[in-house]
């Protein structure tokens, strides 16, 4: 299948399951490798990792993490850890330009994470969260989001390094969420221009079933709306065809070869 | 189940149907009132009534279609036609308030339905369409919007009742097509305060396969740009669920109370 034009980061090696943890734990290189390529196979651009569940070994876990799935696939990563000194360790062993996830537009976090990006030239996502709150209103995030990429390019990152995550929150928890995350998207395109949008849709339906539906659906919305880039499981089938349907109805996919190649190959389910 | 959010055009009463088209000859009442009955309860707010693939008697059918139908529903009928005799006679015999579907921004369309649709006090739906061309370009299609809506308050018929349709091409022809109708919708909805804004997806997936994945994918990305009338198959479930899907992720289902309803009623599939 030709590469997707909507940028994919693959999700699936995070200490939050159990069977990642477990694999961690057990230094077991040729589960974690799996789940690596796995996620490059169906069409992810970066491979997340985490090692977030373990607080006092992370510094050694990550990046233990960073050279078993680099040994394995030829791809970048995104360092998922709130920890600088986790960051630091991976980033050394790191090939390539990596991508730090994520900072929030707090002093504390910005002082631990920034010098690292500027001294590795590798990426940053930064939240639209500040120390005073997590804003649901598309207009405040947009504002966050914009000081937050004047102070990442003042400290010498370049725009087209930053990631800015406009952050839904569940919908089952507060109804405005999602429709106030999707109306940032192209506040933030038009106010900011250089930079990528990422989303993650896996905290919007927490606590409701279906979620793949509801992630699927909410990141075509995402597409439309101008995200460019998804945090998003490409080996879940129902979420990559609608990613796929939604690439051909945005004019991504020119004469929907990729969308009719998918069909044929039986990844676009039935009907 | 609650009523959607959305309001649902029921489009199974057509005559390009052979099944359909056989009932309508045979004044087969009772296939025609089931079609209308599975619509209405799968949550269609009206109901599309179509007998175009008979020319000579179109004027003798349509009424009886609207006559058939709402003798089993009690709901209004959208008049699909480009007859204005067979709509004046479906006007006749219609109760409650009609929508003539469709007009042209073109006079000849314009001069026989408008006084119609001014006489019934009905609604009336307008493409984005003049005698010059179909438009794909959005900024277009909301100009010819403005120019067919200003032309329509002028002659009498009232903003809530004029539904701006800015028909989407075939992706598979035009990729440009489905992009361009969806930035269409924001920029009709701040430009035309007041009227509705309808679009059906059939069109945007023709010649390709799976189309009920492109034409739930499309609607869900409509609804987030602002479409608040969709033509649509609601006994169609997996269509139905992204809808139901999209009303939760835009804050139009409080709680989420109809999408946890239709998943505990087996309507949004597995998973």
């Amino acid at each position: 299948m030709n590469p997707p034009a909507l940028t994919i980061v693959g999700p699936r090696i995070n200490s939050s399951r159990k069977i990642i943890a477990q694999a961690i734990q057990e230094k077991n290189e040729a589960l974690i490798q799996h789940e690596a390529r796995i996620q490059h196979e169906a069409g992810a651009a970066y491979i997340d990792v985490n090692a977030g569940a373990f607080l006092e070994q992370e510094v050694e876990y990550l990046p233990w993490l960073v050279r078993t799935v680099q040994a394995a696939v030829d791809a970048p990563l995104w360092l998922d850890s709130a920890d600088a000194e986790a960051v630091e360790a991976a980033l050394e062993v790191h090939r390539g330009k990596a991508v730090i996830n994520s900072i929030t537009f707090e002093k504390q976090r910005m002082d631990a994470m920034v010098p690292l990006a500027v001294k590795h030239s590798c990426g940053i996502v930064g939240l639209t969260i500040d120390s005073i709150r997590v804003p649901t209103e598309a207009e405040k995030k947009c504002e966050i989001a914009a000081h937050m990429v004047e102070a990442l390019t003042a400290a010498g990152i370049k725009k087209e390094d930053i990631f800015v995550d406009p952050v839904v929150m569940p919908v089952g928890v507060a109804p405005e969420a999602g429709k106030e995350t999707l109306a940032a998207i192209p506040l933030i395109r038009a106010a900011i221009p250089g930079i990528h949008i990422v989303c993650g849709a896996g905290n919007v339906s927490f606590q409701l079933p279906n979620r793949a539906l509801l992630e699927a659906t909410y990141l075509a919305m995402a597409m439309a709306a101008g995200m460019d880039v998804a945090f998003l499981d490409p080996c879940n089938t129902s979420i990559m065809a609608s990613i796929i349907a939604a690439e051909a109805l945005l004019g991504k996919d020119e004469f929907c070869i990729r969308y009719i190649s998918a069909y044929r190959e039986g990844k676009l389910g039935k009907k």
